[in-house]
């Protein structure tokens, strides 16, 4: 009965509940992490109410204050959870209760948990949107600030992992840094389709009660309100949309965590992960494994199935609110959590690690001016098609030899084409090799520095 | 050899190529959906050629003939492919030297295939985007001429599938409507990201040759230039963003086609679907089934999985191209094939469904009025929490009693609180109910003249 | 320093550590699940060392007794983590080094965390599976108890949510218990491949001190010893197979919720969810919601996300142990817990769900039986398709006059075809009607039995 | 009209239908993959209403003489479809009537498209097992035939992709030939469950004629029948297993594939793919691609993604028969192409590839011995985490010093223990490492002929 279990919905049920199906069905454990954007949204909904005339000013005034108490409760840990309180929702409107007494009964008029809870989560994510935004700035900025510092070094480009052309190693660090630059745009997007207020929404039909929702927006601070209640209490897009943008950053983090896994071999030897964020093994002494990276490409895959989870949970869902869409909090929790953690890392990672430039250098080698070489053609004037095949015939030429590319004679290279003569040495030359991809987007210098500038652009343009 | 195989990378191949191996590289079979684009992309690519003094007037010229040349070929059924033509790229290019010779040889100087494909798919999806967004805005438009004249249609709204309070008919369509408004300003965000332009990115490290890639953008009618040559030859956020859009969007229409399904049913019979959009039963004679529905509610899976494929693929690749982006361009057509189907179907299930009045009306009853005599309390002064609780005594009284909660007298509900008077006979009316729901995004009918009017406006400003 | 921080690799390391690195690197807030297992493992190892001579009885005999303790504090729960215990493994040793001295050290001789970690992974599974098991066993049990008690009971069937034909209520019931069957013959199988020994593979090339592998086998209890040390220590096979099992088994759960979610409606009134696995509503008083059923729906979007993400995170990993796989134990702990829940969440629905007979039998309709009046056309000898379309017919004739098919008269259905005559009343009657279906796996009373006696038999095949 | 269209459901549409809705429910572009198996399920059945008294002999006789009419025109390519065959079901179904008039219209009776498809459906997928077991077998029988060759090979062995002990080559080619015997044998499993006959199921209830399933199980040469018409009409099961089936494999490709892509880079040097499995730049003529291996690890996703959308679309979908279930075939078909090119293509690059044994012998590093260091020490009586901290210490002194691990002087060693002596030097042969794992499942010699055989007669079993 009501009475006796303080449970919302009252004077209706009869039977007992099993115990499995109130902790299945009890979200208490993670909304939890609502408390304060829960407190939030009522002090704001009371408000709306006086406006209303719902509350008097008097009754308006004992809310906020027992809500302010709430509060700080949470804040302090002293807030003690009752076995009733199944959500975030029901735990402060009854400690709220407790503190006032029947003036808080009050606070719930034409509000429903369907409006409620979207309005907090929504509030939540608006916030944490702005903390990951920040940590992917500063990762973003430390990648621009190392890229600018170490502008001078050349290393091989791959395709396909293998060695394709001299590159700078800030071009590899840019190209990065470039891709998240997009997810950072899209963070803002997002954000702006989560900063939009439901609350005033009710259960499904909306709010009869003359609540001014443009004033709860305004003491909220959204950015719009919702335009449809049944469409405000159960849609998720701006869930799915956040778990898919930390898919798609976490897909690029991957990548970036692939290719530095993959020049922290012996092998490759380009560069040395900071004993920080490497760990060792149980068994084998000499061991040092990129642990930080590893976690990182791995966790593409952990977030990439919440957002799988919760698209398959929304498909086919009968419209307006249905328990299923209880699975978008959890979600959200974790990954956001996951993405604070890898931001993080990921930015101590490249602020820490260490480049083998000697290495670097030692792996250009001459086949990899190949193309050079047919540029070199077809600056005399072939068609490159012809000057590709050539370069091609010499690098076989070469191959059969056993000698490097570079060290075929005139002759040799003059039985391929004729027009090949002394100054082609002048193509055996790594630095010329890179300044010559000048236009925008390259990898010489001057495209390198441009490209540092646009980004550093972007940046400041995002965060005005 | 180069001279047999007429392969692109000519001369330096000496072993023979297994035919399931050709076949399962080859990729002639899906992107020959590019012929024009690659042609667009091909004469933009020899006028900066020849602004870089790679090609005189002249060759230019003969190129541009000639490419148009090919584009007429393919648009007219002519073209005919080769069995070694293995990419779309290389079937025009082999075509354009049997029409032009050697000439033809110069086009791909300082073009790899890397930025190529990646600018063709851009100028393919951007078009594909356009055609997308016109055929969305028409579906909205259609639901939204239809929540207008059916404005005054009274059935039950439901929550978690259990009749919670009387809506609009109107105020159901535009809850799917407004969903996808948000569809339509995803769409056209990622259109923006689609439209930037790779090429002069070359295979990895720039454009040597000092092609002007502002001139290109132009040429091209590109929105901005990618900023960095090895992000852009093997960033594919655009596709993965396209397909998580298709996702999204699905699951809304999967939402929509479940309710439709659902009020189809004998036991709603709310809607009867269209013939042109149901079939029958090979085995059954009286059957009719909304084939159209489930299969739109399906296809939120297929569409899905083509995002979440591509996903997998991109995690923890290396940087720059491998050959795994090939997965992107099937994916690619498929959803598009699919979005284009999707919503033609839909547009055409929602301006030939019928409704039936009467069983909507039929199906509203007394107990969904509850919340309205909890306000009904709220309003002669009680707290809402004792209000809900009373009106959930009424409900099980009346359920005990065996009648309607309307059919309770006045005497009944006075023993629940003395509050009830005989005003509470003006509670048990669905038009006055549902017009106390003004706030703006409720289903009173000046609300939901106010809803039309921001779809209307959204609209308008997309297509501006 | 490997003095200061205790941790397994010690006397390499030099630099700090960030914290949230630290954080993140750390499995032990999850992987403390295992403690029971680990201790296990540990045992059965230190008598392989004991065999191998590696260590004394006395020093094996020693190191039991601390296990012993060890697991007696976590039983107890006094077991204290340090800061430094960064898994499981490290806490367990780090105690028993605590507890014994140094001869804890000679425990992990031979042995890396690689094969440790899936050892553990491996019993606790192994265990959880007949847990899984047990709990699967009761729900089909229950069901196949239902279905016998109620097999007088028809109902529509429908397809595509259309009625379609009559069908026995038991009908139904079996048609998700014989799904479930496969969930459990399949669990059988995956634990089949759970109850596969890892250990004595080392961290990557086996086992150097001659430890019986087949020792720690039968200590273990397992079924049969990895076949290749590389591949016993970095495959996640038997996760992924679970992760999936429960995929399966969920989307079956899921098409389950959905028929008794609609069943439940007002507008279908078949089934009545017990309170105990309703809610109600904070702001409709009349409400009463089938949470249960919308929770194990929505459920199998939540345990297939674990599924996709790892598998995701294994695409493309490179061969043997790499940090990665850290994230094959959140998935299993979540899913198990998940799965646990669900199934008797689902057992306890179904034990005490309520069916309205009287609804059931209402909603059978003459139109229903369209089909038999095909059959009563081809018991008389006309070609069925020819039958199928003379009912279609029929079924036409009805709707136009808006009478029921059964009120068709003689000569209204002879205009149709001459081989109705008088017998055709047969026709309507739904008993006799489903028990045509008399084919094994039909509709019929008969084979409803026989399905009912071959689910039980495999249920007691499987226990065996 | 039904005389008109020809359409299965005939005598009750009145409307017209949409062409791209007719499109959008049409199955006939694919589905005619399935022409054989459809008349020889059609075939079967024949023969089933024969012995039930629906057909007479010569009728039986007539149809069986059509459909092997029908499947001559299907394998002689002289089949024409019509506009209105939407199916392969009506296009058989329709020529068979051309063929042989209206006795055709009897084949039908008592089936639906609903058991008619599914039994196709397995038919096929039944004979598709088979011929992926064979590949798969294929494939495995070559990885074991190298691993028996190049059994002497050394080459390091990486965890984390760090150098960790050094291990046979065939040790590795082994480990991923056991992997695959894993999906080799859930590839049976997966074939047992799909060998289980539906026909006799009907759209829902059953077969109601009388028809004798098990003489249609015989026919058909099936396992088993179905146990329920709605579960056998309406489960997809089997195609999700194969499915995920394919999925795993691909996992397990795609993990051998990043190895021998890492293998196959310039810095490793350990492989060369065959020219015949590698593809050139369009721009760069040095270039050698591994795009065979690129593909293999890309279609890992693919084929997950088709997994995904199927389960997606299963999500919560209503009992029975759904148009959903459509989805079903494309998704079987296309994984069924790409598991076959897939699993020939490795096999083809395994066949061929070359191996560079002097640079895998160059590649072993002394440091690679540093837990046989650690296990000198333990065989001396250290317990073996001291000894574990006395060989990280080594390995620390010989990186200060700057030598290599196993130029440290004897008396370098002693400063770290005592326990050093002249015997020491014996550490320093890989040999004589790898010899040390000779525990089953080891790299040592004798554990890799084990490891052969086990497999061979794994193989042996499975084909029996």
């Amino acid at each position: 009965m009501a009475s006796e279990s303080g449970k919302l919905w009252g004077g209706r049920f009869v039977g007992a509940v099993d115990p499995i199906m109130e902790k299945f069905n009890s979200s208490i454990a993670y909304d939890r992490h609502l408390w304060e954007v829960d407190v939030q949204g009522s002090k704001a909904y009371s408000r709306g109410l006086e406006k209303a005339g719902l509350l008097t000013k008097a009754e308006m005034d004992q809310i906020l204050r027992g809500l302010d108490k709430v509060a700080e409760e949470w804040a302090q840990g002293t807030f003690k959870l009752n076995p009733n309180d199944e959500d975030i929702h029901t735990a402060n409107e009854r400690r709220l209760k407790e503190l006032i007494g029947e003036t808080a009964g009050k606070l719930h008029t034409g509000r429903s948990r369907n409006d409620q809870v979207v309005t907090d989560l929504r509030l939540w994510m608006r916030q944490n949107c702005s903390k990951l935004s920040a940590l992917l700035w500063e990762l973003i900025r430390t990648m621009v600030d190392r890229a600018e510092a170490e502008r001078d070094v050349l290393f091989p480009g791959y395709t396909h992992l293998q060695r394709a052309q001299p590159i700078r190693w800030s071009h590899w660090i840019l190209s990065h840094a470039v891709a998240l630059t997009r997810d950072s745009e899209r963070l803002l997007e997002v954000q702006k389709r989560v900063n939009v207020l439901p609350l005033g929404s009710g259960a499904i039909a909306g709010n009869p009660l003359g609540v001014d929702r443009e004033l709860l927006r305004a003491e909220l601070n959204f950015g719009a309100i919702t335009l449809n209640s049944m469409d405000a209490t159960s849609e998720r897009d701006f869930v799915a949309e956040f778990l898919f943008w930390a898919s798609l950053c976490m897909t690029h983090l991957s990548r970036m965590a692939e290719d530095l896994i993959l020049y922290g071999t012996k092998e490759f030897s380009f560069v040395q992960l900071s004993d920080a964020y490497s760990t060792g093994s149980s068994l084998m002494p000499q061991k040092k494994n990129p642990d930080s990276l590893e976690l990182i490409r791995s966790k593409a895959g952990r977030v990439f199935g919440r957002c799988a989870g919760l698209l398959m949970t929304l498909k086919g869902l009968p419209s307006t609110y249905n328990k299923d869409l209880q699975e978008d909090k959890e979600a959200v929790f974790e990954v956001s959590d996951t993405m604070s953690a890898v931001l993080q890392v990921a930015t101590g990672v490249i602020s820490t690690l260490q480049i083998h430039r000697d290495n670097m250098a030692r792996a250009l080698s001459p086949d990899m001016l190949a193309t050079d070489l047919a540029y070199y053609l077809v600056r005399k004037g072939m068609p490159f098609r012809q000057a590709h095949e050539a370069s091609g015939k010499a690098v076989f030429m070469a191959e059969t030899k056993g000698v490097a590319l570079n060290q075929l004679s005139l002759k040799d290279l003059q039985t391929i084409s004729p027009l090949f003569s002394g100054d082609v040495s002048r193509v055996w030359d790594y630095g010329h090799s890179v300044e010559q991809y000048a236009a925008l987007g390259g990898t010489a210098r001057s495209s390198v520095d441009w490209q540092i500038g646009q980004v550093r652009a972007l940046l400041r343009a995002q965060q005005a």
